[in-house]
């Protein structure tokens, strides 16, 4: 391993230099998992005043770990909720690190990366790799694949991430590990950069550091700039200007206008912007699942639920279905955030605003994007006095009666949820039962909800736990931090438990012990042995990965009783130390959107 | 999901051809994880009369499941190790399969396959992808990367496995199947197949079937054939002839000729045919760590020591270095297996047998395989009166003393061992402490020793334990299955724990309980927090693990005197459930093979 040599002055070493663009961007903890080709760098992150370093158990826990990070991290830049009020300092922070070492490393983290590209979630991947000299010259190194070549983990990365870097010398290097952050932030998505061994301590030019790579000036919401810095020059605001008279033309026609919120106006931290066109316009606005917690779901500001086309449960589905125009922030209708393609609304009445493109009815506009034209059209829509409706009528308020003494049931359970929520919890859903169970339950004032709709990797939600445990305490308020994950799920993930324990991170999991993969027994093999799972004992999870006996408390419910008490019970609410809440539910029971979307899902797979 | 229609008469659906294949090559366990995209495919594994299921926590497990699975099944195929004797079977068997779904589940596999790319374990990695449907028209379904890019996955397959077959339609299925099976066994690597939901149940021919596609001709020794079924024609024989009689030259010319077997030699099996040579030249030989249990380590048949460069202990060294003619076979010289590149032997004294090429001296003969040179040397390399050496001297047979009422030193841990292992063990070592600890540690007749000495992943030893655990079920004798690992490496993959216990498996877990990554502690960072993990209560794990209250066994040895009295009890020997033996030892502590490589890799990483 090179060792720290002398800097001249105004030099840096390469290592520093990518630590402290990182830190720039407000990176504070960083996951990953050691291994030889990494280890030199560790030192510098170990030493870093703002850094902490965050060893996981595994690779792909530590990849989750940062998607989750950069969500939670993104939530708390685009509003801070300190109390009730989201402020809008807007901001570039959002961004994520995830340090393994070559071959065995990044490999075991692909899926996870993979699933930040698909969920667009910003982060770098950095991947410590042998020497340039044992590059160049093919050593057969431990952690190759034998046969010589070096760029083969490099080739199967670039399927998966936006842009890759791989140092072989420091000429250029700072520019390259520039471009990887920048086109993150542009891309919404992760990249890729390779640090040899021998490089890590070599000088660069520390002065480039005075320039930050993501200009701060996004914080504001009326400048004409786009994130990556770009202005927006006179013959493009053009273009903003007629698209903007051309979508009030419609609007001043409209009865019965609305805004729907999806993910990308999350990922491209605009829900500020939507937020304060909402407010010009006082529409009712509705989410995605993806879009959830995007704004408030506050009924008396004007939301009124989650569409998910076939899967909307029917009271909100026919509100927003019978809106005569429907403005989509940042859609992105993959199957289980649309209901599998079923939503129904004609071209006539849709106006899209993307990142990279607005469309209005059958009209393509490819140079606008929606952080120039959202704060145009906040000044230009007239507010609307629309029909009123019962803005609360699709959440899951109201919990169907069942037995006290008999379990849960999936239909009881979620609404239960709504009253134990408080203003600024962070909440994570598992793909699977979790997620289509939590669709309705209504948000407090500033939470934060996060789950892997679109890529749906089982086991996400387990090792992103972590990560958003981590920016939670970098809030600088307190937030709870909740995770609904099924027993099935937090098997693929669970060792990381014993990270957040050893650093004192105090999320609740409620943990639904239905034996098995409920969302693939509503898919295919309801019966199956293959849908079956091994048996744990949960209530001993805490105990098990807890060697240092940091205080916990694991929670069992059998029946609906027993639930009630312990939702009932102000310790448990507190969530002063890590708490494990178990419910047994039955192994065929599931919610109604799950059944629903499982059917479709079934129906695609056989056509 | 397709559904199983009415087949018409020498029909067969496509994944039951597929399933077929795999039990010809006498597959029984199959290793994954179900995901929607596989479901249908495994209701056609979940009822084969030969193949049993084994759900997997995840797929990382899976991959490094179906690894040890590989290599154990390889090691009863070309030898049964009944009662005391080999049999020489030869044979193609040492195959395995793992399933996975779509993106989330593949790629989480995916370092489990490089590694066994890089290690050449013959697998298929069978992965259900949406059906072709989907994929043509671009479905925004989840588990995709949200692009419409439905080639990304499999482009990364390709950085990792010696051939891919991506199925779009029966035309031509039969064949890609057979082909990605036939150059799995040729290559003696991983290979990939997608199979979309639609043509699980789609008929093909099933007459196909009649013919095997790896032929049973080399279970026999000097038949002029390789592996693949291809016949050795007269021109190469002369070639065959001629370079016998090359090393038969050079043989007779010699003082005292050896022979160092290597991964490569088990990998493609002719073991058997090594251990004919050995018998006909009656002469010591060697192994590599990588060819450790090639041969059984039994020194009245010639095993003189395991021989790793510079890391070899010093009688052993010294007497492999003073032989005057070496025939390598199977040769694999990566760092960990050649200790950094330090053999010191000269051309003029060197013969290698490869799987694709000889060398004798300087010269290359790139048409010859040892599958064919192997038999004629037999019969032409007259016996050899060498030297006597003290065969066991360079054995950890001698324990140094160490006080019984203090913790056990690896110095004494190791040796330990000698006296404990039994005929037809099964031992696992973890890339690491346990790899180098292991070393020199005699293995008795019929033993099977794996470890990932190449490719060195972390975790790889705890999932490739689970398919270890199941090939020794097939074996038709008893063997038990030992696996050393270190805490930091069992966290990795330690949740399939649960899977080896609802599958009644039996494995002695002998862990190494100190407190984090040694290996790395001894590269850099001796004392750095990122080497630290965090801290699990052991003793806790096989009941944690274990809802269904299988009987288990877990053993705390916190001394060597506690070490001493657990290794002579019968009942701890007899390993008839399940056993946990944690040992306590420093965190600095290491075996001085370890220490010794650790300084050279160092060296390396900063050059």
């Amino acid at each position: 391993m090179a060792s720290p040599q002398k800097l001249d002055k105004g030099k840096i070493y390469l290592g520093s230099y990518l630590l402290e663009r990182l830190a720039q961007l407000d990176v504070r903890a960083i996951q990953g998992v050691p291994g030889d080709f990494n280890l030199a760098f560790l030192d510098l992150v170990e030493d870093h005043k703002q850094l902490e370093w965050i060893g996981c158990c595994n690779e792909l826990n530590s990849a989750y770990a940062a998607d989750g990070y950069a969500r939670v991290k993104q939530s708390q830049a685009t509003y801070s909720g300190k109390g009730t009020s989201r402020k809008t300092t807007g901001g570039v922070k959002g961004f994520a690190a995830v340090i393994t070492t070559f071959g065995v490393g990044e490999l075991s983290a692909m899926n996870g990366i993979a699933g930040a590209y698909s969920e667009r979630v910003p982060l770098l991947h950095i991947v410590g790799v042998p020497s340039t000299k044992a590059q160049k010259e093919k050593f057969l190194l431990h952690h190759t694949l034998g046969d010589g070549r070096y760029n083969a983990f490099e080739r199967a990365a670039e399927s998966i991430t936006a842009a890759q870097a791989f140092l072989q010398s420091t000429e250029g290097a700072c520019d390259e590990i520039d471009q990887v952050i920048r086109i993150a932030f542009e891309t919404a998505r992760p990249t890729y950069l390779t640090l040899p061994t021998d490089l890590v301590f070599s000088p660069v030019d520390g002065s480039r550091l005075e320039t930050p790579v993501i200009p701060d000036g996004f914080s504001t919401e009326d400048k004409a700039m786009l994130p990556s810095g770009e202005k927006i020059d006179d013959s493009k605001m053009k273009v903003v200007d007629f698209v903007t008279k051309e979508i009030t033309r419609l609007w001043d026609a409209a009865k019965n206008p609305t805004i729907l919120i999806d993910a990308c106006a999350i990922r491209y931290g605009v829900t500020h912007l939507v937020r304060d066109l909402v407010e010009a316009t006082q529409v009712k606005y509705y989410t995605t699942p993806m879009g959830k917690s995007a704004l408030d779901e506050d009924p008396s500001k004007g939301f009124a639920g989650v569409y998910v086309g076939e899967i909307t449960c029917e009271s909100v589905k026919e509100a927003f279905e019978k809106t005569d125009l429907k403005i989509f922030v940042g859609a992105l209708q993959s199957d289980f955030n649309s209901g599998e393609f079923s939503q129904v609304i004609g071209e006539e009445e849709k106006v899209e605003l993307h990142s990279d493109r607005v469309s209005v009815q059958y009209a393509n506009y490819p140079t606008v994007s929606f952080h120039t034209i959202l704060p145009a059209l906040a000044k230009s829509l007239k507010p609307k006095k629309v029909e009123e409706t019962d803005a609360s009528a699709g959440q899951a308020f109201k919990i169907p009666d069942s037995p006290v003494n008999e379990m849960v049931t999936q239909a009881a359970f979620w609404p239960m949820w709504g009253k134990f929520l408080q203003e600024n919890d962070i909440i994570l859903t598992e793909t699977g039962t979790s997620a289509f169970g939590f669709l309705d339950v209504p948000l407090p004032k500033g939470a934060t909800y996060i789950s892997q709709t679109l890529y749906g990797s089982i086991g996400w939600a387990g090792g992103a736990l972590l990560g958003a445990c981590l920016a939670a305490r970098e809030a600088g308020f307190p937030r709870r931090t909740l995770l609904f994950i099924g027993d099935g799920s937090l098997q693929l993930t669970v060792q990381d438990i014993s990270t957040m324990l050893r650093h004192d991170l105090k999320p609740i999991i409620i943990l639904l012990d239905n034996d098995g993969y409920v969302i693939e027994r509503k898919i295919h093999g309801e019966n199956r042995v293959y849908n079956d799972i091994a048996t744990w004992k949960w209530q001993e999870m805490l105990s098990f990965f807890n060697g240092n006996n940091i205080p916990t408390r694991s929670y069992l419910a059998k029946t609906r009783g027993e639930l009630e008490s312990i939702l009932a019970d102000d310790q448990f609410a507190k969530a002063d130390v890590f708490q494990l809440l178990q419910v047994k539910m039955d192994r065929q029971d599931a919610p109604a959107a799950l059944v629903r979307q499982a059917k479709l899902s079934e129906k695609l797979n056989s056509s």
